[in-house]
């Protein structure tokens, strides 16, 4: 365990826990290809404050108070933005209505984004930074730290709907739709992103019978994600009309312990950040010519999973949360 | 002939000619399912002034001098937006530099939005548009008289890019993008639209051996077509590396022709009008519930064309232009 940790990949988290934030952070705990070094917090399924308290919680949950936790942005980049908080989705405690006692430990005193660029900072390139919420911390750490895309290792996101519809709107998905402005300043910034959009994760279902099979897991894990895991499946059911949820931050937690779990295109990719289509993100793969300029041209590419091996992700997802 | 024109479809087209507008009206006027009762003119692959001495010009090679053709708008209903014309797709004369005489004739003295209310209250249900270029005229005769969305019979337009990047940057087709005010008043008007996107057009390709074929035969507008094409040709092989063409205006001029070449689904489509996704098409097809109202939720389904039978679209736009 010892030798495997110490070649294991350092991720930080960025979270909005959130009922399947949960699952990736346990997920990952269970991984030995990685390492986390913390978690950082932000709005999106419920206020950063509560994500804080939620990071704070899971961490116990799990025995691993000696991960660090560092509390983001309580707004947004995107200016005149009224959060638009998931707690339909989550729950209004973002972990399906559950009323856990409040954490026993604190965020340390340092923010997300400064936090993002003194790891990032302290082992440059080696550090994946795991973003499942919107994209503030990240844009304000590219904002804070012009080496901060050198340092960083890779930025390992969900977010976008690239050539599908939104989930917030037929135009917009969540994390890209929460900060619209942070998303393209991470998207153009030149650091190696790569960007898990739903396009991909509705590929990957927990069924009914999935959960059943958790439920009769003596895993912790297994065990604790059952009882939070109702006000989800209830949501996808009234929402999707599917019997079972998306895994969508387990699906990107797996492409950042094991790319080849996915596929990916190249291109770049830009944000609108206003008008009916706010939080829309275009995907240009450089091989058509224009003939003009365009808001693209010149951009960094960043890579965008296009499939998934979802029975695969859906397998290890269950092995891990089950292990006991 | 008297028999078939009696039960044809009447048809206005409104268009840019245009190297493959000029297609399509010649395969109209090979179409006995049809009966082309005027054309309107607009910008796009030219001004509108010179669409308007092309649309004669054409209708003279053609002989068909009987029909009328109608002036359009030369401005945009999207505001402060400066035209965008294709010249470097169709030559700075629009059919490929040829330096054709000027027409004798002359546009109607009623400007397109006007002839499209008056035919359409004339033969209430039975006029079909077929749109070539940006929607100005459309959106103009919607504003014109509020009962030509009911009139009218059915709005076949060339124009969005439904799930795939745009021709005119990643986002935005070209039609949509030279009025995305004009476009977003034609798909939200409650008419009976049909849309046929670049997403489909770009799989119908007319090749450098089709084009041999085209000069082999002694049809009249075979023998003119092949003059004008080879600036068409050239702009493809430049921007998009292929040998041959893309068939945009004729596979829409069949879409209205035989609906059946190709398949459709429904929804709201919107268009972002700002931003640097301006010209945008984003389709809603009703499924996904989504937890807030939208900008597509209470919207009209419009059709837009999916799929498309592109080996026998291509083998009617060949018979019938070879056809002496």
């Amino acid at each position: 365990m010892a030798a495997a940790e110490a070649e294991a990949k350092k991720i930080i988290i960025d979270t909005d826990p959130g009922i399947d934030d949960a699952m990736a952070i346990f997920l990952a705990l269970r991984s030995p290809e990685v390492e986390i070094i913390g978690l950082t917090t932000i709005y999106g399924n419920v206020y950063t404050t509560l994500a804080t308290r939620n990071a704070l919680h899971l961490l116990e949950v799990a025995g691993r108070t000696d991960i660090p936790v560092a509390e983001g942005s309580h707004v947004t980049i995107t200016k005149g933005t009224k959060l638009r908080i998931a707690d339909f989705v989550h729950g209004a405690d973002g972990l399906g209505n559950q009323n856990f006692p409040p954490p026993k430990g604190k965020p340390i005193d340092m923010s997300a984004a400064a936090f993002l660029v003194e790891q990032a900072s302290l082992y440059p390139g080696k550090v994946t930074v795991v973003a499942l919420g919107p994209l503030t911390n990240i844009a304000l750490a590219i904002q804070l730290d012009p080496s901060f895309t050198k340092n960083i290792g890779q930025i390992v996101l969900l977010g976008g709907a690239f050539a599908v519809n939104g989930n917030v709107n037929p135009a917009a998905e969540a994390n890209i739709f929460g900060d619209p402005d942070a998303a393209d300043i991470v998207f153009t910034s030149g650091a190696d992103v790569l960007a898990v959009g739903i396009n991909v994760t509705h590929q990957v279902v927990l069924t009914d019978a999935d959960r059943d099979k958790l439920a009769s897991s003596t895993g912790k894990f297994a065990q604790y994600l059952c009882k939070i895991l109702e006000v989800y499946f209830s949501y996808h059911h009234d929402a999707y009309n599917t019997k079972g949820v998306y895994l969508h931050d387990p699906t990107a937690m797996l492409a950042a312990i094991n790319p080849s779990l996915l596929t990916y295109t190249e291109g770049a990719v830009r944000v609108q950040t206003n008008g009916i289509t706010r939080g829309l993100t275009i995907l240009y793969n450089k091989q058509k010519r224009f003939a003009e300029i365009t808001e693209w041209s010149n951009q960094p590419s960043v890579k965008v999973a296009v499939t998934v091996d979802a029975p695969t992700v859906v397998k290890l997802v269950m092995e891990r949360l089950m292990d006991s």
